[in-house]
């Protein structure tokens, strides 16, 4: 694992220029804040990780290293307002230190600033800057039906796994993509690579789904069972419903007026009664065979690593 | 003129397309709407218009605009967040019709699609992509620069220049630019023609500026005169803080209680009085001598177009 800490190293040494940035505080402040602060940084160690693994120009590894991880910052800044979130990773989300305008306008330009390191990639780089762009609109879309589940009544493992899939999947899919297009000799197997990204991406999100409902400390950063409250949908809500609509309806109305140890109590139950936290394990083994089954079908020296990089991402949440 | 008026309904038409777009209506649904009400079209027609001088290619000039279009439309609705403005084109905004969430992402995905129509552009497309990228920084550059002005007590005339040229100046010189990159014939003038471009930008800025504080009526379909009110600069009250900065703020604060026709009353007078209107033509004039000059250097056949195109833009709001 030592070799992923000092990926992240490698990666935060260049985030860092980031604070070099010269122009309007009002647009530069609020970047250089929230770039600062903690983070996995998971996909850009992802890209450095399969860039070494692929023996990777490493120049072209880091501009896509900076390229998604300044993407999957505009997506966080600009979801913390839509979802009125105060903190994030324990410090205050830029509209709340700010206001509205401010984490708008700075969320835009982390977002404008991902496709520049992208376009100096040296190879491959109209292939990959499109698909970088696609996937914003991809990203975009899994952010839409998150926030129409909120709404929904009902919304079954299916429609969540395709919110999952473009939401968080979409940006895994690209960070195995660009390793892939930026390889000399891996390039034929981006396919597969691809899919093997999207998967571990759709791995990623159940797993924090899972830790979010049934972790009582506070070891994400965010407030346990806060999804429910507000309505988001997580495998283990999806599930629930799928498997008992109505006892789930009566749960949610029946702990309303309860205080929030007693909520935990009550739907941990539910769920342990229900036999769902079994049951997304078996769905997020299902997603883990598949990826061993396409490593099994990838070139011999690469499936160690990328059975490494793998695991890294399954035991960091457990 | 009827020439321009063609060539806005070609772009209404394929801008119109967007409308088949599927995907989540809380994403899509302020889109189409978006997109659907009236707007000048200005920098698409110049890209069509551009297209049709240089003899381009119709495809990639089409895509071309419908790229920079996208680009304005993501800008318009993230800016009406950061106003809080209630009225676009006389029609509701985005975040007053539906909420700050549905415009954000909605927003987000105006500047989305945008990138994927320039892809399409089978010419110099990477740098045509780059520099699409860069704009929109330079974009997001100058709207912070607008927003810090709002608690400025005085700005000067050029830092507002400054401020022109960055949000409205660089997608005016964005469009000359993409229109010579996928010309066979002026690609080496596209410094010149970029040049053009942005003092156009800036000439629209101000031309719109000056109508927005001097015209009584509604015809811009924005309230008259708010720009004071929310402590907007515009080159008008540059103009006035650099010409008599004490007599200036001594107005401001002896208005606060009128009425909006004495305001409106109070401040034509000032600016009556102090030649300001006449400063502000003179700036302009100042650009369009610029322009051109410019066009005096562009090859002959072009010349007579590029006269047609200036006039129309500067005529539009007189």
């Amino acid at each position: 694992m030592n070799k992923l800490k000092d990926l992240k190293k490698d990666f935060l040494n260049e985030f860092e220029k980031i604070q070099e940035l010269e122009g309007p505080s009002y647009l530069y402040d609020p970047i250089k804040y929230f770039v600062k602060s903690s983070g996995k940084r998971l996909r850009p160690i992802i890209v450095l990780f399969l860039g070494d693994l692929f023996n990777n120009n490493k120049k072209d590894s880091i501009n896509g290293a900076l390229g998604v991880e300044l993407l999957h910052n505009f997506t966080l800044v600009h979801d913390d307002i839509m979802d009125e979130d105060d903190l994030r990773h324990n410090v205050a989300t830029i509209h709340k230190k700010w206001d509205n305008a401010h984490a708008v306008l700075s969320g835009d330009g982390l977002g404008a600033l991902g496709p520049l390191f992208i376009g100096k990639i040296q190879k491959n780089t109209l292939s990959i800057l499109i698909r970088y762009n696609e996937v914003i609109l991809e990203i975009c879309e899994g952010q839409a039906y998150d926030m129409e589940f909120e709404n929904k009544s009902f919304v079954s493992v299916s429609e969540y796994l395709l919110m999952s899939s473009k939401k968080t999947g979409s940006l895994f899919e690209l960070c195995f993509e660009i390793s892939s297009l930026i390889s000399d000799k891996y390039q034929e197997h981006v396919k597969d690579l691809k899919k093997l990204g999207r998967n571990l991406g759709i791995i990623f999100q159940i797993q924090d789904d899972i830790l979010e409902l049934v972790s009582d400390d506070d070891r994400m950063g965010k407030s346990t069972y806060s999804d429910v409250e507000r309505h988001k949908k997580t495998i283990l809500t999806c599930l629930a419903m799928e498997k008992n609509l109505s006892d789930w309806n009566k749960l949610i109305n029946s702990i309303n007026n309860q205080k929030t140890l007693d909520k935990k109590k009550s739907i941990y139950n539910f769920l342990v009664k229900n036999n769902l936290k079994e049951e997304s394990d078996k769905l997020l083994n299902k997603y883990i065979d598949e990826c061993n089954e396409i490593i099994m079908n990838l070139p011999k020296e690469i499936q160690s690593g990328l059975n490494e990089l793998i695991s890294y991402i399954i035991k960091r949440s457990k």
